[in-house]
């Protein structure tokens, strides 16, 4: 634990971009039965070079052994520990709408660790609705709630007119981390981690390619 | 047109994800009266060095004046056109679950002229019922809709283990981006643009800043 600490100050936010990617695929081994695999044969797999890779795992103190490759199971259990899946997220959703509620309904968070623990939505018609088990209450519940359930990431699927003030109020109850679905950027203090999911910046910049594309 | 066709061949990926934060933010301004603004202002308001959003226009030819700044409406007009927000794009949607429907029902999208013509999905419970104003179709509808609709933007909410088969069908029908959600890579030929939106590892680096803020 002491030696990714240190080593993972310095990491830069491309290798971290890069690291779920390499989770993902090395998972798909593992559960392929594949036990070791060479810098270059993962390189074929996901069409980035084999320095690339050795590189971005280098900055770890390196998986990998002359000759052998890396061990499949091992590099996906310690990429795992590394990007924080060996401890459980409790995390909330504010904002009960069909984007909201596709992410609670996503097995795939749960499996991770990233549990939901509470739903908050201002709209009374959806109180005490159940979104998988979770019954959807009031905003003013929420602060209570965070502080009472240890609480840990929130995530925001609520338009950007009130995302700035819930980003507000949850900063002074001791959430850590808000995965941010609102088209705005949130001004929380230094200690607070967000994490943008801009959708609509995600279409434009395939909408830039196409552009650009049709141009040839 | 010419003239921005053959700078934004040269224009590197990182400058390309920076353009629809400009564009927000000059909306933005517009929609508040702000008619020009230094790059020094719009570098306290977006938390970017006044350097570097200078340095990102010049690329596109440079858009503002020495002691001027910049004039807010035409670089908000320019940004769009260098994103391809001029032109319709005419899009379906695979796979009507619960994310689907809250990208077909943002309003957002439409606005920008990235509209919703067609929905699809496997499961026949769902084939008639209605998203906004849009009927959801079997997948065997799907190829010849493409094709009779110059649909050229197919957005995947599917899993992945559907995703690659769909994208291989949508690739031979003259589907020119697809925007896919599936947790996996798509492979399909050069010529048409993949943006992916992979919302478990966008979770992943979240959580790992968590993880190692929590070790300081």
């Amino acid at each position: 634990m002491e030696e990714s600490r240190e080593l993972s100050k310095e990491i830069s936010s491309a290798v971290i971009a890069r690291l779920p990617r390499y989770f993902r695929y090395l998972g798909e081994l593992k559960d392929g039965g594949v036990t070791r695999i060479s810098s270059r044969e993962l390189s074929d797999l996901m069409h980035v070079t084999a320095s690339q890779i050795r590189q971005d795992l280098n900055q770890f103190g390196g998986f990998g052994q002359q000759g052998y490759g890396y061990n499949v199971g091992y590099l996906y259990h310690e990429i795992g520990k590394i990007l924080g899946l060996d401890i459980s997220h409790h995390m909330i959703l504010v904002g009960a709408g069909n984007l909201g509620q596709a992410l609670v309904n996503y097995m795939d968070f749960q499996r991770r660790g990233f549990l939901f623990k509470g739903v908050f939505d201002k709209n009374p018609a959806l109180h005490g609705k159940k979104i998988r088990d979770i019954e959807v209450q009031p905003m003013e519940q929420m602060e209570r709630f965070v502080k009472e359930n240890d609480i840990d990431i929130a995530v925001l699927t609520i338009p950007k007119a009130s995302a700035v003030e819930v980003a507000g109020i949850l900063s002074e109850c001791g959430i850590r981390g808000i995965w941010n679905f609102a088209h705005c950027d949130l001004n929380v203090p230094s200690n607070i981690q967000v994490e943008n999911v801009h959708l609509s910046e995600s279409l434009m910049k395939l909408s830039f390619r196409l552009t650009n594309d049709s141009m040839e």
